[in-house]
């Protein structure tokens, strides 16, 4: 099993910026102990303030991994490019934040990925990604199992 | 722990009704294998189609239970007096939806429960609930390591 | 042939409440008219001001009618509970007003029953419901005929 | 009891037209079998593709008819004129359409028309006219008692 | 001089929720020093959670009250159906709040009840309620003067 | 205790203006009536046409007087100087309406100084004014009783 | 001086249609009193309930009038192409309303054409034409004195 | 007969301020010239640039003047006390702006005095006011003749 | 391969009205040079300032042509009955404009064909018609191919 | 170089009213330094709570100042009055205001008076005003040397 | 003549992505059948999911090009930043779409471009670029023409 | 005092395109000035069509830099992802505009920035630079005066 992690705009300064909102560990060491948890899942991580690479990560995803996670930032709330790219594949894409998105400024509750992806957690801090690995094992367990393969 | 499932409106029909939205497995089959997957936590469940069950029900959860997951059906989209339920008390809430309600009617994309949840899932079918409780185990540890206590 | 007429909330007072608006019959006194026109039909009838009970009452008639009736009152700009109920069942539902809901306050004029309702029906007083009647008659004589069954 | 039947944009391609919405049967044989059903009734037809034509008909309606069964068709969306005329004027006129108008298009949801209609039904295909018929009946047999009129 | 003071959804919480809010006091001893101030009026007192409760209880206030004072909670904001029972009655209904509803979340600033009550009083604390049997009170001693009553 | 009821725009025709709503009796005759009732309180009067001098009323209210019970009439709908002049002053300010205006013009509707006020007494007539002073009274002998102040 | 005066939708039952707002009063007596005020200059009236027929009038009239006054009726609300003919033609055209529109339905408030007219005239009964026969001559006098003609 | 005309805002610059607008003769001369035209008729004019001053001459017309004509400048957009001075009072008002203000700004078309004067005149350049006089002569004239008065 | 070209409201001021938005040629010459360019295929011309014949234009053309261009004018912004007659029929019809309606009046910019049309080409003056000529030829052509036809 | 600097409602409060948003330094003070640092300026200071003295003030200016600052207060967010005002004089007016508008409530983000000025500066404190009449000194040194005058 | 096309955001998948939609052909080959139809013209292709390549592609274009023919994909409906490029040179932008935009999703209709563009065509799948050639063929045609050049 | 200017999308134009709107000066002509003018502060200046690139400029100037002044085009308009990338440094930000954008079009006046700097100015072309940097001293001097530092 192969997932990747996608992160969007600033969220480069997790641990340091806003840490009332974002928290106070940085990616790479909350990256370190959940590959630690999952070690049957070979997960990668793709950071990105440019829309272009994320999207473009996306489209090239289909063949090498089983599953994205993606917590676009402040492009989940203006971006269709990367919204039509997950449209675009087959794999199944997860939405996640690590604030609570509904409780913050109106305009961060409008989110052009939720409609395309399979499934959105949000408001867990860095547990969301953790959940969202859960979920997408879930979910290829369930098809191996409808599928009659052994997992 | 102790955690409570509330189910509201309608999801007394789950499995029978519209299952290319809702699935066919009925809850009650579902709950026997989350509990036996979570075996040191017990999981209480309450169905009700009543508004005013599912309230109290969250106002005395409050000295019985560690947190709460709730779907509260259609009650999502209309009950600020279940959202001024959860806001009244102090344990964590986590709103869970069976599909991802972000790609059906747009009044479906209205939920009065998130703004006052600590975080939300939807669109893992049941294994929504099941990531609900990898959830509220994981912020119990963080709390109890945060609090030098011993799991 | 078994048909259940569904009243909602506040309607317990037909007949005394704002009569120039309901008119001054009581529901009980004009029932006992209608059945006796419909001899070969089944008329049961139902008030609650419980949303719970009237989503009860739809889940389980599927089972004991033909086709349901339902003037819901002012539920019928609130619950979405209410028509996700009918929206899970397979017998026909007529949506019924007593008054022109279209002359009256705008926030009357929203019906979230509607859509999930086969047909609706305002305006022409308590014979709105005759003309529900008559229109669950017309549906099931053609869908016997198109089956090729006698009445 | 004479009785007007109006139809309005596009209705001439009924039976023809989109079939999965208005039904395959043509207004013409639809009214033969109604005039049969109802004998002591005289039901004129008038189909019009012309909002002027429709408006006049129904200014001159007024000495000839008891009654205005009208299924305005797209006009229903967008005539003022159409509305003014039924104002102007006072006999009874009935909002019909075949199909569920609030199961369709936003836009098909505003209707000009039952403001200032006595009643509205959709959504029985054909057979909205005959409960229309019905409901014409109904009001005129009580308008007569309540004058002490023998039918 | 009769009072039914009606408390809505989670009012049975007063003085235990949010008490920045809400206050420290609950409603019963406040209850009990207003009963005390005001010796010649019976005051009854009704809380429910339970919406069709609240709507059965002003439909039949009518014959046993010279007055409600009511603060529908939550439901202030989303029940037309108590709307309705209010506007079906003869006896005056003053609405209460206890917080100043125009200084908190948007969606708190619509009620659905001061359209049919007589009048609105907010902000004053639970002394709202007191304020209210004494608007009641000049009502009344205002109505019998006009009347050529003797109070 | 020194009270200023500050009456804005029209309100100098009170007694002659739209009866129906506003009622037939002056204010100075209902001012009378009120002094006479409240002998402890010394309450002054100012009506205004002018939007300034309505302002400037409230700034120096501050040195002069415990509270402010305003009545600004269609200013409540325009002015946001009136409302920023009550959140510079630190004295409670009372809002009051004669008419209920929530069954008026949906303009009526949108008041500027709710949400600075410290409560709104709508729809009771002239006795709007005298449960503001009751209003005062009550928020006044609670700060002195929580202060430990005898009155 | 010749003058056009366009009347649509439903303007032929002036003096017979809803008297209390369009008076009792028939275009064609109005007209002659008009015509015998007004010696000097020839009027010109067509009525039509046909958006084509007063389109294409107003394309004609360049050649032949020096001015038009419109009541377009209910295609005042609705009607592009006729506020497109009036954009076409170089003619001043002035726009006229038997009733206050502003104190009507809303719908009514928004008028097509007070855009492209030169003024608008509403509310004097059928005055509101003869007003509009004077503004007309007033500009045209006022247009011949800048130019240096005489009348 | 006795008119009153009250012009508004920033009136006072009339034949200076943007002439291509409101053209380049000033409201004295154009005065002159009126009163020459209608001897019959005494023309009293006040322009004000304070919102006060506008609303308490209305207030004080009722008994002096048959008419008021109303050119409020900006304050026809923005001010609801001028408004309710005009609804207060039971002589006509008329309503005229010099300027077409439905082929200006969106925020100039929206006019608070529409609704509660007998009639409005747009577009006319000053002699919007002259075709006012008529307007309210022409009403007169009818008054008298309806009640069998000699002029 | 036969053509229609419907052209609707004002459109037969082609060449004399606004020419600065429509341009100077007639479509009469317009269409004689496009006719030459196209020698195999038969186009024919309809303009009318009626929406009835514009409609029942579209309802037979069914028939007799392989495919329409319209460009319907104003009716492009109010006619849901043309649009539901392009709905009716199985031939593709192109809608053209002759400007570009996304850079004119924001209410320009809605068309109510769109949406029914297999493509839209706007902004080329009169040579939106000959690409929309193009257009259905390589529609044509592609289809025989497709279907294994020669040209 | 002259300049007017005026400050509208409430703003005589400065440096005592919400010193949190408007900082405690007085107007006085502040400008006694500013005409300190800007010698050959000359600086006048009017403040008004009245728009009507504004409006006058800004009427008056043309032929005084050659230039305007302009802090409305409240005003900012009302007064299409004083926006016109601006309008209809050719010196360059400038709005300022002491906080960011843009970080506080909604309704201080709509400024009348934004689109009439030159310019904008806010968020800057006091200092908004100096960096304005660096603005105007700017401004006027540019247009002297383009008009080849020395300063 | 020498055209650019430009393809934006996610059109790299022409041919791959949802054929339903976007049909098989991938752009290469149809590009290589659009050079061989129209051998005179030079036409450069540039797809980029870059929203800062596209923007300068176009501020480049101006010197190599006679014309540009944008479709932006999701570009189209978020960025402002490509308009104001397109706005900023002289030669014409032709916008065109492979499918009919109208007929999608809602937030597909609002085109940032359009407005920019000298023409739109959208619908005809990959003929839409053929047909933007065509129109820009058809311009430069007729602007050498009224120029007196010779093609 | 070292500041960073970041001009964003478009503004590599400057001098050159649009030069109506943004005057015909180049950027580095006018920095050259302004470094002149101001010898004691170092700017250095940054231009990018590309969001990344001035996302990452921000977040990276908060170690380098005592100020931002950013004018990022039409960035303005659409940029969360810019807008956080300010909300996560802790230096003063100041947004400026050459051209008054709110005397533009609509939907340049809706800015995601300006709630998070400290100030906005706008209208006075390449000044409003100057007047940023101006305030910017202006600024840090008060803050170091009120620290007890000096300059």
């Amino acid at each position: 099993m192969h997932i990747l992690i996608l992160n969007g705009a600033n969220l480069n300064l997790l641990g340091k910026r806003e840490p009332a909102i974002y928290g106070g560990v940085s990616m790479e060491d909350f990256l370190a102990s959940l590959q630690q948890e999952y070690k049957t899942v070979t997960i990668d991580y793709v950071q990105s303030n440019n829309e272009t690479i994320l999207t473009e990560q996306i489209q090239q995803a289909e063949n090498q991994y089983n599953g994205i996670i993606i917590n676009a930032g402040a492009f989940t709330h203006t971006s269709i490019v990367i919204s039509d790219a997950i449209r675009a594949i087959c794999i199944p894409v997860v939405e996640v934040h690590i604030s609570n998105i509904f409780s913050r400024e109106s305009y961060r509750q409008k989110s052009w990925l939720s409609e395309v992806c399979v499934g959105s957690i949000c408001g867990f801090g860095l547990n969301s990604y953790q959940l969202a690995v859960e979920g997408l094992l879930l979910m290829h367990h369930q098809f191996r199992q409808e599928s009659g393969l052994s997992d």
